[in-house]
């Protein structure tokens, strides 16, 4: 059986990279794309690495026909996102990438994103999109929110560790170097070629990034008590690819076995032999995250680092795989390519 | 059914561009890898992008039992490419990618890469790998000789007019730009991110690149008379990628015409409108060419633009789409998957 | 003497060169600094890279108090720059680094700019600023036209060489690899790092560069009659340098004779040994030029190529070189600094 | 006056850096170069960046003639500088680049680089070359050793913290995103563009690099007691640079306060507002490092971040701010080149 599913918001990276990789998938179809600003558009013109395929032309939202659609992926920015999906209609199953949809307190998500929630309704009904952590949940749910690509990538270094109960909760660090795909196609002067080629900088320094909300819900819950970590992002002159850093007070050897148990069955998670660590150039362009952990010269520390592609795993793959639990499809359909290296 | 192969040579770039995508094919199985000064290595330690996958360690050439085996892809350097398929089994079927059995005349082999041909009698068997052009005879052959990388671009753009008798055979200038994994993981001065990085240069300037050797003789063949191109390479800072950028004497529609009437039922070429013309970043990582035409201000001149992935299509890709052929495949099988893009 | 200067434009990235270099010459000093949508700010605050200087405020051109000044240079949009400098008073001497006093005639400048010239007056009295070709007419100026980066590049590869009636004028084919910063530091979606890296694309192609202007004008005054070349850009992934491959019909021994007569006293001018060429990465940051002649394997063609940066030789530096000229200081003043390699 | 120098190893990128600044030096000559695998070429061929220079034609050590010279800068490896220097004549002043004359205590020597020290009473007289501290020591010294890049980076950022009193000496991280050149002009996989490029990873994680020695030893002795930091280095995809971000705890605002105070003299150390931080794309190629101070949202808690050139500020550009001092010069002649950006 052959599913449909429509793309709403195809115009960005991640609707282009959603469209990459359903175009090898066995099962679903691309019904639908949405991309208000270049509607009346070909994907074609708008992302000719994609002319080879056979697509529907860019649409507004409004103009969209949901009849037979099972599943929409909804690549809007968010507050947008929210008010688009309240008016969708209630049997569509939905896969949301934007921030909207993953503060399950509409507290936080106002002291993070500035503006009231506009569709709390939808929010308690939303499961967080964390695949690996929450299967049976988005399986069975209607709406799954995407999760931040960074927070992604330090919650798979560190979910299992909090869980576990063998690092220190209170001096939890993670830097961040991130590749440029993750500000999405924005024309701002940073992003330009000529400004960040041979540049590296760190923002939302001192914990000002909007993912921490993510972090702050997720560790706390699983700790049953407040976490907050410290987390700095750089920016450096790569496309694709979150390196995780983070510094963590714990044996390296106990992190590692719970590492090594908790992600043993995973079809997309690599945990490397005790003492190696990865690089974003070993996943980029995959649905795959390499985790390792190492050592310090301190006893009674250790360094925790996973390696994810943003656009991949760290959104439209894992929008991907959530859609493939939602329609009853094996999970890794469509997934399992390897990395493009060199 | 699923047929066995060999990847000789797999610890460099096109041997793992072979992996990469016989990994997602549905009928090729990888039975055995070699890689001499890395044998009894695994793939996870050369490439360790490739560490998701269940891979047999690589061995030496002398350790490899071809038992089974129904097809070697051979990824050694010339000279040593000859030397070993002249001494296997004479049942496997063999796509070589390196340089030695490209050139039917022994005396324009010798010209151009300085060494005696050592398996002449191979040679006379073997069938040149540009697949749009030689499908018959590819599948039909037990050894066929990959193009170079730069050659099969510039033949994308010029056979079909070289044949048509649209261009002036005597002014025909083919402009490189090329990525720097077309130099393979040599260890060269040249090849270093701080030398490469903001740099750009010719090479081979004049007329001295090994790949004018194809050129002549596939030109020649075509034209039914001499024809010596003028070809110059150029290194930029990218990875995968050649950018082929042609000035030829004729008319720019007429041009166009010819070239969108040979490739109308080509899986993988894709001729863009008539003014349009190609980026390597819209090809990368798969296995298409692009190719564009647009006229020059002076009338009866035109500029014929044709961008490849000098790892895909225009040598692993390549080389996977001759064995589909070869061994009764799909040409396309394993082969369709959408370009990189950002 | 110290000479006071001002720099309209000063809030991009030629305005930006100016300064550095300004910043190192031991008779100039920087006066006062425009930069319209950025008036109010500090340097420091547009260009962090020169927060170590002490700088004027950026203030709009109507705040400036031009009393004092000697020389403006002015780093504006065409049209915008004609419009501004005629209401300059008349004592200053200008450079002007826009494309709006490069063209002699008024239908050539509505041709390629698309709009009537609104300074015809001004228009007669400027002087083309390719310095070493014109350096007595330079100093004696009042108002000085930059050249475009590309069109300086091509020049010095070749106004000697049609000057010495060695090449054949008919066909001249110019092939350039372009650097992002000569685009300037606006807000396009392919000048984005995550668009350009790893891209390389042709564009301008068959004729309608702006620059052609400049070149058509030059090489038939030159010829004495109509010369018509071939030019096709191509952007790569890197910051500063222009590479320019030029095809011509001639000797290559004698080509390479005449340009080391002609340049064999200029300081920025590095004629390479026959058979050698240049790379970007070695003149970047730097007023060099470098120029190399390559004999073709077929006789009577020869590839004559020239790299320059695009930001420095090609627009600021060249622009100081001419102030220089016009202050009646050593034409090498503050321009003499290697380039930045790696 | 006009001061004469040798450079040894002149054909490394630390040698060619050192050719670049003295280039522009009002009263330093470059008498000599050796360059022991390159004996015998000219720089220009070496470097071809700096064929407009008149340079000395590279020797061997031994056949190069120390009559004449003032000073020498030693750009070799660890251990053959020790073994170099000690044969030279005891009247010259040095400013060695290597790691050989950082480390104070033998045994600290053996421990991180292996070998016994073969030098040990020129290390008695040998003066640790972090300038703006270690100034007046530095004026009188025969021999200077020059520090680690990366060590002098987060000295700039923790030294006056550390000597104030003002952090937790018990939990300091240093995370550094550093550029290639760091690693020289060495032929590894890792180096080449077709690995870095689109890549980043750690090395020499869990507290192994080299340059920890210079800290434990510095700090310590700041603070009177040992103190370990915490230490992980990041290859990036640029060619120059070095970001450091330091997590401390303490108040931030007390901390810009120190570094404000320390630094309000210094030519080269930028401190920039509280709540700023630093881009490695704002002091390329110049010899300025930014420092910059960010309160994290948990109470006590700060990032220090400090940005400096590797191959300049790092290393050679160090290096010529010792030898002016070592000459009797102004401490920054020949170092107030600007960034250059972009």
């Amino acid at each position: 059986m052959t599913y449909k599913i429509a793309i709403l918001g195809a115009s960005g990276y991640t609707g282009a990279e959603l469209v990459r990789l359903i175009a090898g998938h066995p099962s679903i179809e691309i019904a639908a794309l949405s991309g208000n600003s270049k509607a009346g558009q070909s994907m074609a013109q708008v992302f000719p690495h994609l002319r080879h395929l056979d697509l529907p032309i860019l649409t507004t939202i409004e103009d969209m026909d949901f009849d037979g659609i099972d599943l929409v992926f909804c690549a809007l920015p968010h507050k947008t996102s929210q008010e688009v999906i309240a008016k969708l209609p209630k049997i569509l199953k939905i896969v949301d990438l934007s921030a909207d949809f993953r503060l399950r307190d509409p507290a936080a998500y106002k002291k993070w994103y500035g503006n009231d929630h506009a569709a709390l309704d939808l929010q308690k009904e939303a499961v967080y999109g964390l695949t690996e952590f929450y299967r049976d949940d988005i399986a069975a749910a209607r709406l799954v929110a995407g999760t931040g690509c960074n927070a992604a990538t330090a919650q798979f270094a560190l979910r299992p560790l909090i869980a576990a109960g063998v690092i220190d909760l209170d001096d939890i660090i993670i830097d961040l170097a991130c590749a440029v795909s993750g500000a999405g196609r924005s024309l701002k002067e940073n992003l330009l070629h000529a400004e960040l080629s041979e540049g590296a900088h760190a923002y939302a320094v001192g914990g000002t990034h909007r993912h921490l909300g993510e972090l702050d819900q997720e560790f706390s819950a699983i700790a049953g008590r407040p976490v907050e970590v410290q987390f700095t992002p750089h920016l450096i002159p790569a496309n694709r690819g979150i390196l995780a850093t983070v510094y963590v007070k714990g044996d390296a050897q106990a992190l590692h076995n719970v590492l090594q148990k908790q992600y043993a069955d995973e079809p997309f998670i690599e945990v490397l032999p005790i003492g190696e660590h990865p690089s974003i150039r070993h996943i980029r362009g995959s649905n795959f995250c390499h985790v390792g952990v190492v050592a310090d010269r301190r006893d009674g520390r250790a360094i925790v680092i996973a390696a994810l592609d943003n656009l991949t795993k760290g959104s439209s793959g894992q929008a991907l795989q959530n859609a493939n639990l939602m329609l009853g499809l094996p999970e890794t359909a469509g997934l399992m390519m390897a990395p493009l290296f060199p």
